[in-house]
């Protein structure tokens, strides 16, 4: 040890001389993350203490029954996996599939072709059957393809954050159950915004992100098993395919073992809990009931400046509104504008819909009559010179 | 969606009322987490922005290049992973290896066990070398192990967090030049506090945590790629089998063409740009200088209370010291006491040298003077009624 003192000498090209950070004040009123509630933001920032801290220990539990009350589950293996969403919904792959098994996604959107591409990396036989980027499937369309494929997992996206489409679930669980297949469901843009019930509508696998409906930043992945999917994973002949997501292990941390696993994101931790704690506060109900309301008004205030919405009213998600950039207007350029002169973030389509629909989003603290109407007056006063400009220039 | 608000009854039976978080003051020399910098605590409390707002992409390029700093590359794939340091871990195996390759894994302490695992996971055939808990590899040993298995990756712990070893590196490099291999090294315990030279010691791959020697909250795995290991990930015949990991989806976001792939955990690389510029701006040989005395400061002063250290002086790291817990003393009733009467943190020994040594760190913010003072104070003071609380009670 006494000789590292004598090192070679140290290369400064990459030591940049950057001041200190001063982050820019965004309201983010598109495809996520959303806007922290200040209370978590405090949470996040008290100094952390050891990921095996008796302390520590009692709130990885408050974390998971809160976590069970918002997706309305009794799931034992219910927990945030340590990375984002997208971490999440690996783990639901990684962990119930093994090589050859089919498994069948249900693609309306980008995040479906999401879980094609994952499921794939887990060897998995992937089928698909599809919809427009913009509809939802019938019960007749989900049970054709349960019949055609007889697959292991169905994997299906409840929110499509790509479309806003919010896809009813009204018995596919109980076609699952009868072509005996997991049901896999991605609750990214819907926990805490949408009304969700994981154990009635059978669930057996789902995943979230905690920037969204829960009003924490983005950096955990909320995850949850049924006894249905424990089951096949208690039956596996081999170890998962991925150390960091396996649930076997991880459940020796946040079951009743506590056995270190990984070092914990402790502060995230904090962040979580407390979002959940002001959500069950709330009330579930009142949530979904206050992001519904908001939607309403929003979606009222856009038809009255005469744009269109993407999505029939009936399937439209309220976390998430796409609205259809109208004829001859540069979508990309009216929501830079938005961006530098106010600082308000809207999203752009992604994949099918790139350049045709906006992507506005009312998620956990965002959604609020005031940023409703805080947007309505923006689009309503500057996208007409968008119009103009682009008329005047033609 | 108007059917959305008849649903079914909410289950109650997880709605606990916690009350608002307050989390109890810790100083945590333990294995790590390390406390945080002030000011990155309240980087992280930042309210969040889009992880495609343009001052983000900025604050990306920030984080890259101090990273390329502290480490000491010039490695164009340097990032840090949404998640801890395991998951940089097993982004170096998912990216590098193809199933049936050989990796051999130098195990001298906890972290070559878990290296040689998740190496399993990702198909290869895992060969493995040895020494005792405390020891090092000599150069020689390297090389017959290199000569026998011919393996496609080496890899290798530079600083044991189990037992407090500092594996020396000089010549390893060539070693698998010469035996055209890749060169993997664990920095989770040295970066930031401890010489590390990557590009100058022939290192092709490395990862790291946040938690430790950069004063960071735990959630960030740092990660970097040389341009042999990334010819390799090239060459692949088939796609990462793990998409959240996948470098060559991540670079596509963290190099110029920024196409989306997951929502970045963007409060906790405000943390990290802003513990990176704190690293730089007090110069990276001026932190491991820091380390390195107050470790000589801590070592003197247990040895003169008449302790024992694990390690030998040559190969001790200074930012992890193993103390051999004396003849009779229940080590972890000790190590409670600091923590409940106290609020400091110790560990515990992991693997074979459970119940035999007490780890501790002094990490990044807290490689101080004044903590060294005040946890030698506490050994002096609490350390004797342990003892003689067994001898009374024999």
């Amino acid at each position: 040890m006494s000789k590292t003192q004598y090192f070679p000498k140290i290369d400064r090209s990459h030591k940049k001389d950057f001041k200190p950070i001063s982050v820019p004040e965004r309201l983010l009123l598109g495809p996520g993350p959303s806007n922290s509630h200040p209370d978590v933001l405090r949470a996040i920032a008290q100094p952390p203490i050891g990921h095996l801290d008796p302390y520590y220990i009692d709130l990885m539990g408050e974390v998971q029954d809160l976590l069970r009350y918002v997706w309305q589950t009794d799931n034992r293996l219910t927990l945030p996996m340590s990375g984002t969403g997208s971490s999440a919904m690996e783990a639901t792959f990684a962990n119930c599939i093994e090589a050859g098994e089919k498994v069948l996604v249900a693609i309306n959107g980008y995040f479906g072709n999401r879980m094609a591409d994952m499921a794939s990396r887990y060897r998995a036989e992937v089928v698909t059957f599809e919809k427009e980027w913009g509809e939802a499937f019938s019960l007749a369309e989900v049970e054709e393809a349960l019949a055609t494929h007889r697959p292991v997992i169905l994997a299906m996206v409840h929110a499509e954050t790509s479309t806003g489409v919010c896809q009813p679930m009204d018995g596919i669980g109980d076609l699952c159950r009868k072509y005996d297949c997991l049901l896999l469901l991605d609750t990214v843009t819907s926990l805490g915004g949408v009304p969700l019930f994981l154990d009635k509508w059978k669930i057996d696998l789902a995943y979230s992100c905690s920037q969204k409906g829960l009003s924490c930043p983005p950096g955990l992945g909320p995850f949850t098993m049924g006894p249905r999917a424990e089951a096949k994973l208690s039956n596996r002949a081999g170890k998962v395919p991925n150390w960091y997501l396996d649930v076997s292990l991880l459940n020796q941390y946040w079951g009743s073992d506590r056995v270190y696993h990984h070092t914990a994101p402790v502060n995230m931790n904090f962040g979580m809990r407390e979002a959940l704690r002001l959500l069950a506060e709330e009330g579930i109900e009142n949530a979904w009931e206050r992001h519904r309301k908001n939607a309403y008004k929003l979606w009222n205030g856009l038809e009255r400046l005469g744009l269109v919405l993407h999505v029939p009213e009936d399937l439209r998600l309220p976390t998430l509104t796409t609205v259809v950039i109208p004829d001859g207007v540069n979508g990309k350029a009216f929501s830079s504008h938005l961006l530098k002169k106010y600082g308000v973030e809207i999203g752009g389509g992604l994949g099918s819909l790139a350049g045709k629909v906006w992507r506005i989003g009312l998620m956990g603290y965002n959604a609020t009559p005031e940023n409703v109407e805080y947007l309505l007056n923006l689009f309503d006063s500057e996208l007409p010179s968008f119009r103009e400009t682009l008329s005047s220039s033609a």
